[in-house]
């Protein structure tokens, strides 16, 4: 399908350096095993360097990172969540497969994220959490979101899936609450071979429970042995929390997915500003266009995962119709999830999310991948230019 | 820790070939998208070319190609479900975890697995299931096995983690059921970079649930759309059994490990041979032993996946010491599940399985690893000779 575009919207965002292929070639020949050794342990302890204070698992996906919080989060039936519903769904269902009931949130228009004031107001009696996603690559107001959750008990959890590396005032995306979840999908500015992700848990009791649950209940005995092989190799155990059982999963990811993160991880700021520098240039470029609205945040808040534009006036789908006329591939997103069938069918159908209605109805996704040569970034602003343009001459 | 040992029991089976190497680096860097693209449905397609019938599914791993069998299969809270209490966790878990009662089942002695007349003794009116697993690469009595349930209305699951390319009269493991599930993970014959599997699903109508169960929900529109991003990119929905919604999860492999699963299909045979005759070979060496016993099946039926002996006297533990004193480690596998913590938290801590009890008290896995050399599987033999000459001596 995307072989039909010039400039498609790639489903992967970067490619790897020679070194980073020899080192691939290096574990996968030379590993003492391919799954949970010491590249996973390394990519965590990297992990951790890079983001900061707290614990860190890796796992085989985002998705499976927020499995485990809403796991560890233990909601009973009215326990509330609020989320954003304008988010990939993976953000959202792990927590209503655990017991929690869904509180939609707004975004605010001008971030396209949630803020402080969007979460107080939801705030209940019964608000356990709390899932703040850094869509697009932005870091939200997570120093307000944070004291106002401290203050009413309620857990913070963030979705870094986007956002890696972003911060605010020198703090890192993901490093504010008390669980975050990060991705190395292939869309990301950092993809260890297409899936994978890594888990932020901050309170260590939590942190102990994680390696059984990720790993099909490993653990160790509670005792020394003498023989290693006595009474098994290793035993098989279930956490508690306030009495709930909680059933182990297999989110392993492999060491040479691992062994490649950290290696990527050394490269991650650069690639961040890279796309950041290149979006800056493509907001100013179209700053005469008054009908259309980027976010512009010039600092490392942003890492511009996803470079997205708002029209302000019914112009989106002649956009993406002209778009297609120069061979480029635009996106829409994040279908705000009350919308899909599946929410629906969950009670989930109704959101009060006017923000979220309205910027998907008129938003348009660029390509924006980071391996999109200088040629191919000249050629998606120049296109851009005509088009809007046309649509421009049209209007009046 | 496997460092201090001359012949470790590794953590992985087999090394790569040049051109596997190549493969990968080639696929790391020109796929289109590393995850959910074109080497997903060839590795399904070639891997339906490999074992036969069916509708074929690469997932995370192969726990959780279990997790999607037993949420299609449906559970209420007294369905049973007769699994061996000799196996690996990732086995049983999942249908735990999705209501089915567990129902141990014994192994047949002199092959290790369950048998048809294991099976029938425990069936009764409320069995809805049976997961036959090939333990230790041995592709059980199918089918008998099949006969016996087809006539009761029984699910057949074959748990092919460890027996992947055996067959029976011709026909693979795997395909006689009615769900399976295939593993790639570190320790296989046959490894997708440490992690990986395969489900495969024998009824179209369960098939067409799998995609939306296996990636957050994702499906078509259930019509044609002029313009690809109306109303969204994709639908996201939810499959229901009897009423009962299915919630889906993230259990998706990326496109490197699933280019490289379908190349490494091209000599798993061979792989499978290999490993075959050279088990073979030290049963056949070790015959004059005789208070030890091995399981020695010279056909396509097993693939020695792991080399496991049985002590006929109480020597297990000190064979295990004096192995270590020419530094080979052996391992115990597998714990009857009813003796671990979580087994009986869950209530499962009871099990009349003698047979299954006595064989893990008594039984030894060799380090068996395709990718050990000839003066390593030298090595083991003539050790095995002096440490067991050892133990005859002091026998008599």
């Amino acid at each position: 399908m995307t072989k039909k575009y010039k400039l498609p919207f790639s489903g992967r965002a970067h490619t790897y350096t020679k070194e980073e292929c020899e080192m691939v070639i290096d574990v996968m020949q030379n590993a003492d095993t391919l799954t949970q050794g010491i590249y996973l342990k390394k990519f965590e302890d990297d992990f951790k360097s890079f983001i900061g204070d707290g614990h860190y698992f890796a796992v085989s996906s985002a998705a499976s990172a927020l499995e485990l919080i809403a796991q560890i989060c233990a909601f009973n039936n009215d326990d509330e969540i609020i989320v954003p519903v304008h988010t990939y769904t993976a953000s959202v269902l792990p927590f209503i497969k655990h017991g929690a009931k869904i509180i939609w949130a707004d975004i605010d228009p001008s971030t396209r994220v949630i803020n402080a004031e969007i979460f107080e107001k939801l705030i209940t009696k019964k608000t356990k959490a709390i899932l703040v996603v850094h869509l697009y690559g932005f870091c939200a107001d997570m120093d307000k979101i944070v004291t106002i959750a401290r203050k009413k008990g309620i857990q913070v959890i963030e979705d870094v899936a986007q956002a890696l590396g972003t911060d605010l005032k020198g703090k890192r995306a993901g490093v504010f609450g008390d669980f975050s979840a990060f991705s190395f999908h292939s869309h990301k500015n950092l993809s260890t071979l297409g899936e994978g992700g890594i888990l932020r848990v901050k309170d260590k009791n939590f942190a102990d429970m994680i390696p059984m649950l990720r790993h099909n209940g490993h653990c160790d005995f509670g005792y020394l042995r003498e023989q290693y092989w006595l009474p098994a190799m290793s035993n098989i155990d279930i956490p508690e929390i306030e009495g709930r059982k909680l059933l182990p999963n297999n989110f392993s990811i492999g060491e040479v997915q691992c062994a490649l993160g950290s290696k990527l991880l050394e490269r991650i700021d650069e690639i961040n500003l890279e796309k950041r520098n290149r979006a800056i240039f493509l907001i100013d470029e179209l700053s005469s266009f008054d009908f259309i609205l980027f976010h512009r945040e010039a600092s490392s808040r942003h890492n511009y995962h996803l470079l997205a534009l708002e029209f302000l006036m019914p112009y989106r789908d002649i956009f993406f119709e002209e778009m297609i006329e120069y061979g480029i591939q635009c996106a829409v997103q994040y279908y705000p999830l009350n919308r899909y069938d599946l929410y629906k069918k969950l009670g989930y159908g109704y959101a009060d999310c006017p923000n979220s209605e309205k910027f998907f109805d008129n938003m348009a996704s660029l390509p924006f991948q980071h391996m999109m040569s200088d040629e191919e970034f000249i050629y998606l602003i120049n296109s851009l230019k005509k088009v809007l343009k046309k649509i421009d001459a049209r209007k009046t």
